[in-house]
This record gives structure tokens, sequence and C-alpha cells, in this order.
């Protein structure tokens, strides 16, 4: 089955009632066929009720069932073959390597979740038996588990055609929690986003799961992503972009007569500190590094290192020299669709007319290349000015950083004061130095959600460890990654049975153990049965 | 050291200096001595300044020296003596056996909330070591686990004066965190709450931790409350009390900056369903249960069971008759205070006005009685008036329920579909009934945290099972409980070392596992080290 242009909704395809639109390749800025077609709000509501409609029966599948759906949407996306990888290169731009790269950790992140779903950790599960006889009063039977908090609403982005969209972690982490998804794909992609769905389809009807478990619905504009948002069944939203975009989520969300956790992942500067001793000893090959993970996939990183921080001296000279050096070789690179390419052009223009700031290196034209590329960018400014002026501290999406020189460590330690939420923090350090930092360490400590030494923040490692997401406004949550196994906490609440009915209780919870799970059981943690 | 009538900043006892007020002793409607003192804006700065300052100290401090420190507290607390059981029941009203009892059990979170800092758990410390040759790309060390997530305020609540209050589980759960607790004390209770204050203060300084980790501010109005709300170094919010109290703290929190989480616990109805061949076989003791929660602590707990659901009948009418007959004989006990008095009056002439609402019996009457008391009653309506009218759906706080008489089962789901989030649900049941009703309970189950089957939801236990929370209004966030030992992840919030250099590991993430907790490492729950 190829590209449509239909919508899933409850296990059909339908043409959108709300018009149609053309991918468009942004290499070529020419658009791509077929025509697509855009959900209208009954299709929305249709989509939505499907979800509700079979959100019990998804939330009490057994853990082996979800987990071989996990496995099904992995293998289904596996054969959709070529036909995926060079739609997703037509329409974001990205090379065959990244995309295929891409689809690898999409899937390794589908199998993972499966293992996390058997495993069952994630479960909390924790028992206290009753005491009929303490005194002065008895104690009931208590059984808590976390359960599927309901039907959630994932947003595509824009920038991970794969692996944060249709089938990627926000999707496979509802899955995996037993939640109903239903996606609003990104315009950016909306062919992939086809395929996508296509394969979780066909696991859908492979493991015999309700239809309404999963739909994908398209729609330019915020339409269609709103009426998601504000739909009473819907109890959760899983979304990766813009602060402007995320925070309108997060206010519609509020708003709502009952209002619901919204996890957007907002992005951020991704700071780096460049310690003196490691710039003394290697500050050359700190800059290519540096330089490399600032135009890897164009900048187009949540993560990517948009601030760097270094005490004034002759060593930050010699990694500004080099980094310049290295820059000016980069090439322009095709960005994702032409609102992120002109965004980032703004942004680059904005940051470059703030006072004191000063562009040092730019990388190789995109004059004469077609398609919307991006050019990399080196600006600097001291750290008086950076503290001053809250501008500074904004995002610029796409391969620009932001160098600020301090005079020396107490006004690096004011510019970290001054740094909103990030969701990495970088430090460069030669052994032994960093521990000369104590309080530089804790400053950042508290502003990120990852702290990472000596590497570039560029690489999200899909595992148990890993945190993506950090303190606002890189995340709207600060308690919860979006990335890794721990995702699966997002679309999950407790649940506490008191005095239930033995035959009554899910797997889980029963005496036998019968799913071999890590329990706590009157405060000991057990695999054995009660 | 008597009640001076002083708040506690940073260590030191101080007269507020935004004017005085006194206590009232809700029994009498006397003021009882001494003058007090409200904190003035400057106070509450201070304070928090004194947590900001020391939270990086105390997130870092040894899990032993947390243990201590809550252990302490409960010491100190039974230190206190008698004065502090003989002021609490001036100022609440509560008999003596009440107020030991809680005072029982605030000791006992305390002490339980130290040996869960011990056991580590709550951590959720996951290791995933570095893999330098796996192709394409090398893994860093990645290590995560939870940490403090800043200072926290606490609201202290009138209705549990010792267990949600100073010294409750909101502040035990927030120091077994690692977080500096600002508490804003209920003016109800200000001089208990100073006494609580005391012993949480010699707790600090025998363990030694820095004076900032704990500050006590005291001021009627919502000045105060406000403005440790909207301090931009205060992380997370801990709220018991009503809807417009704690939505106004939502509110507050949302617009913030840095929108920060709050954790209010709202109250509910706590629908009570009675299903036919339990009342059938015995109606009459299943009434009697309920009217003995019902005016439990004169209905002023937020699982009071204020809402009964059942189908028309017989067996129906037997429970009603019981009910009315045993709530008859029910005293009109001494509320809080004369503002919860006169919100209990109101809200059951308002529910009683209500079309289809009638009254069916009253508790003895209060007239004559000194002090503001409550009088029990019990109201009945028709499903379908219930259904028609979300006015019906307000909690009235005190000892009154509303009996809702469904024609048959579908008019008892449709009752049920219709309730907004609860704290709890309860199922009356015979033996191998509620397996007859899976659909009912599934919409039970969607709707409440703790569902329970054959009690009554007025006692809620503080142990790992527990589940105090539940979908929007019953709380705020319904991914969290505020009682029992997952209280605690409501302070947390995770952070991911990558590539950190392993002598500067906090300990829970060494190598050799010195505490000896569980940990996830490369996939497997494990204590051995690496």
């Amino acid at each position: 089955m190829s590209i449509t242009g239909k919508l899933l909704i409850n296990g059909e395809w339908v043409t959108g009632q709300s018009g149609t639109y053309q991918a468009v390749n942004p290499a070529s800025g020419a658009k791509l066929e077929p025509i697509l077609s855009k959900a209208s709000s009954a299709q929305v509501d249709a989509a939505v009720a499907a979800a509700a409609a079979c959100a019990a029966e998804f939330r009490r599948c057994s853990l082996a069932k979800r987990a071989e759906f996990l496995r099904a949407c992995a293998t289904e996306i596996m054969a959709l073959g070529d036909e995926l990888v060079q739609r997703a290169i037509a329409e974001t731009g990205l090379p065959q390597g990244r995309i295929e790269g891409e689809r690898g950790r999409t899937c390794f992140q589908l199998n993972m979740f499966a293992d996390v779903v058997e495993a069952g950790d994630f479960l909390d599960v924790r028992i206290d038996t009753a005491l009929p006889d303490r005194q002065p009063l008895p104690r009931p039977d208590l059984r808590y588990m976390n359960q599927a908090i309901g039907p959630v609403v994932v947003f595509g982005a824009s920038n991970f055609p794969l692996a944060f969209s249709v089938a990627g972690g926000d999707t496979a982490s509802a899955f995996a929690a037993g939640c109903p998804v239903l996606v609003k794909g990104h315009s950016s992609h909306p062919g992939t986003s086809e395929l996508m769905a296509q394969a979780i389809d066909k696991a859908i009807k492979q493991t015999g799961l309700p239809a309404g478990v999963f739909s994908l619905l398209m729609g330019a504009g915020r339409e269609v992503g709103s009426a998601l948002v504000v739909a009473p069944e819907v109890k959760a939203v899983g979304f990766t972009g813009s602060f402007s975009g995320g925070m309108t989520l997060v206010k519609l969300a509020n708003d709502r007569p009952e209002p619901i956790p919204v996890f957007t992942e907002m992005g951020s500067q991704n700071p780096v500190i460049l310690l003196p001793k490691k710039l003394a000893s290697e500050a050359e090959q700190v800059a290519e590094g540096f330089v490399t993970s600032l135009n890897m996939g164009v900048g187009q990183f949540c993560t990517n290192p948009g601030l760097v921080l270094g005490i004034a001296g002759p060593e930050l000279d010699r990694f500004i020299k080099a980094a310049e050096e290295c820059l000016a070789k980069q090439p322009a690179g095709v960005m994702l669709n032409q609102g992120i390419q002109e965004a980032y052009n703004e942004g680059v223009a904005t940051i470059s007319s703030q006072p004191g700031v000063t562009c040092n290196a730019v990388g190789e034209s995109h004059q004469g290349k077609t398609g919307f590329c991006g050019q990399p960018t080196l600006l600097t400014v001291s750290a008086s000015d950076f503290i001053a002026n809250t501008a500074l501290t904004e995002e610029m999406f796409g391969p620009a950083s932001l160098l600020v020189t301090c005079k020396d460590l107490a006004e690096l330690e004011a510019v970290v004061t001054s740094l909103k939420g990030q969701l990495t923090g970088t430090i460069q350090t030669a052994p032994g130095e960093m521990s000369e930092y104590p309080e530089l360490i804790d400053l950042l400590n508290t502003r990120v959600g990852r702290l990472l030494v000596n590497g570039y923040p560029t690489g999200v490692e899909v595992c148990h460890a890993m945190v993506h997401g950090g303190p606002f406004p890189a995340a709207s949550d600060v308690r919860f990654t979006s990335v890794g196994s721990a995702a699966i906490y997002r679309f999950l609440r407790p649940i506490c049975l008191q005095n239930y009915p033995p035959e009554l209780f899910p797997e889980p919870l029963q005496n036998s153990n019968p799913l071999n799970i890590w329990r706590l059981v009157n405060g000991s943690r057990t695999r054995d049965a009660i």
C-alpha cells in the first residue's frame, strides 16, 4: 500500500474532509505527489470517540499482548522498506544514512518498550497485606499499581520524522503504558507519517487489538491539534517542538474544565562550559568537536550546543580561532522546511543585532544552492552583555551558537545563574579539573535535565538512564523525560485497590505473582509470591 | 518553650511584622492566648532566600542524615507532650483521642519516610554503563537518579492539624526528597503550628542541617501564601483544602514566568455504590457503617462518603430506613472553625434547595450547644435529577451525604459516568456479586484514585500502597498521591549524568553501591556492585 493521502480513523482509511494539500521537498522546493487530505472536526471527534471506547480494553490487555503489539509495530516499520526511506528523505532533506539510522532507533525504541512492558517495573506495584489483628484498628489489604492514564494525543515533531513522530518515543511509551494514541502528524512529513501509520495499523490488526487504539489525523494549521487537546476524553498530550507551539498546548490543556498533563519538550540552548585546563591542553580538539556537533543535521536538534561559556584568556582565544576555522569549512545544509529556515535566519539576525554581539564566523554560503539551506554561524558576546539582555537566551533552532566570554569564574557563575531551564549542560574538563568548581556544577545541575562531561549533547541515547527533559522552559514538566524507558511514566497514574476481591485482581496484583515482576510487598522489594 | 506567637525564619524565632491575631476555640468561640503575629512580605522573602541558599546542601546531604532528621522530628513532636495535645484540642474542637491518634500517625509518617529514604527505591537509580565498542557509535556511561526538585511550599490543612499540617505528610515527603520546606501554617490552628515548628527546629539543630531547611510563616488571608507560591526560588507546592483555594494556587503557579507543579488535594464526594445482593443480605449493617463513617470527625474528611448510589427497590428502602434511624441519633459535633461551619450550612442549604432533592433525616440538633456545630444530614434525589444538575456534584464538607436512587443498572452507570474525579469510590458487594458489574467497575475505576470494597473511605492508611489523590478535581495532578510513601515522588525530578567523573558520583550512583540500594543496571534490577 503506497501513500494515499488518507487518514487512519478507528481502523479505517478515510479521506480527510477539510481540504487538501501537498508535501514539499525542502531540497528543491517542489511539491510532492500525491494530493493529501486534512481532517475535519467531525473526523477528529470520531477518532477521539474510538480511542475512548477502547481505552478500558487496552488498559486491561495483558502485558504480553502489549509487548507483542510493540514488536509488531517495529517489524511492520522495517517491512515498509525503501519506500519509507525515500519518502522521508524527500520530505525532510535529511540524508539516507540519517533516515536509516533514525528508523533503526525508532524500531529499537519500540522493542525496548516491549521489554519494559514485560519487565513490569513501570507498574511500581506495592502491596500492603491486611493486618486484621492490628491495634487500635486493623489494616485492610491495599494494592497499588500504575495504570494507563487514558487516551493520549501525540504531536509529530518536524526534526525527527520517524523517532519523534507517528511511531516515535511518545507513541511507543503511551502504547507501552496501555493508552490509545491519537497522532496529529506533522505537515512537514505527511507521507512519511501515513506510511508509519500503515505499519501501526497492520500491527493492530495482527495482534487483534481494538482499532481505536491508534488514529492518524493530519491538518495544516492548529485546528486539528487544538481540537484533540480540548477533547474531554483525552487525558494527556506529548509534544516536541517550539516554545510558542508548546505553550499554546499547555494553555489549552490548563484551561480545560478538566486540566490534563501536557509534556512539551521545547528545546533549549544547551550550554557548553569550557574549563580552562581543558582548553589549555586541547582547545583545538574541543573546538572541532563542538563545530561538528553544532552543524550535525544542520543543527536541527533540541540538544544542539547553542551556547558556549568560557573564561577569557589565551586558551579561549585558541578555541575561538580553531572554531572559526573549522566553521568556515562547514557546508550549508538543507533544513527541514521553509518555515524552519526562515525562523532560523530571523533568529540569527535578531541575536546578531543585539548590543555587544559580534559574528565571528559563518560556514559556507548557501547562495546558488537549491532548497531551504541554513548557514552555520558563530556569534560572540561578553558575559555582561549576555546577562543584561534576556533576548540572548532565545534558542536559534539551527546551526548557530553564541559564545559568551566571561572575565572570571564569578562572571561565569553569574551567566549560569542567569540561564533558564535547559535540556542539557556540558562541561569540557581536564582530568580532575571539574572538582575545582563545585558551585558552578551545582548551579548547572539545577538548570538541566542531563549533565554531560567531555562530550556533546547532540547524541540522545535511547536507554533506561536517559533524561530528555529539564527545568522550564526546556520542558513543561521537569519531573519527566520524553526519551528513554522512563518516558512511560508520563502516561501512567497510580490506583489503589483496597480490600478488593482476590478473584478480580489484575495479574500484576495477584498473590502468586504470575508475571514474575518485582514488587514492593510490605516494604520489601521481591519477586516472591505472597 | 511555649507558644510565643512568633514565626520561624531561617532558624530564628521572630515576631511577624504584618499585624497580630488570635486563635479561636471553635467549641466556645472564645479567643485563645497569646497574641500571635503575621508575616510581612519581607519576612516571606527572607524565608525563601534561606531555603534557596541551602537547597543544594540539603539535596546533597546523605540519605542517612536525612533519615536521622526525619526521626528526630518525630521524637521532638512526642517530646512536646501534653501541651501540643491540649492546644490542638483547643484550636480544633477535635477530641483528645483523635488528636493523640493523629499525633501517632504524624510520627509514624515521619519514621516511614526515614525508612523510605534509607531504602533508596525512590531514587529510581538507573545505570547504563559505557559500551565503547558498540557500532556504529559507542555508548557513553549514563546514570539516572531522582533528586530534590528544590524549595517546596506546604499549606497546612485545617482538618488534620498535625498529619496534614506543619509536620504532616507534605512536609515529611518533601524533607525525605531533600527539599527545604516553607510552611504557610493554617490560621485555624496557629499555636499547634508553632509547637510543631519548634519540634522541627530542634531536630534541625540536633542533626546539624542548615537552618533554611524549614521556615514557618503565619498569616490570615491569602497574601503570605500567594507570595510564597510566586517566589521564583520555590519549585513545588503542596496543598490540601478547598477547590477554590486549590485552584487559586494552581493558577498562580501556572502564571509564573517559570510554572511549577502544584499538588492540590481538593476533596471529593467519594461515591459509595450499594449493590443489590449486598443490601438484600445486610442493608441495616451497611447503613450503620455508612452513617458512622459519615459523622466521624463531624464529617470533616476529604474522603467522607458524601454520595451514595443505589438501585431502587425494597433493599434500598431498607437501607434508607436504617440510615435515617441511625442518623437521627447522631450528635451534632463541633466543627473546626466558624468558616467551615458556615460553608457547611450553606452547602447543605444549596443542595437541599435543588429540584428533586429531599431531606430524609437529620441528626441531633445543635441548638443550645455552644460552639460551631454541624448537624448530620441525609438527602435523597433521583438519578435523573442528579444527572441533570451539576450543582449536585459539589462537595458538602461536613457530615452530609446525598443518596441517589437509580431505576436500574443503566441509570446507575449513567450516574457514575456523570461524576467528576474522586479521591475514592466504594463498592458494597455480596461475595461474588461485584464480578457481575464489570462495566460499572470500569467506569468507577477511571474516576477514582482508590477503589475500595466493603469498607468506608474515611480511613486513609499511611503505607506504601496508598493512593490519596485522583482524577481532577479531586486533585490537580492525577499522577501523584499525597499520602503514603509514593507521596515523595511529587518532590523529585530525574537528572542524568553522562560520562561523569566517577570520583564525583553521588553515593547512589557509585559503582560499589555503598548504600546497598536496588538499581536498574543495564536493564536488570539488582543490588550488586558494578
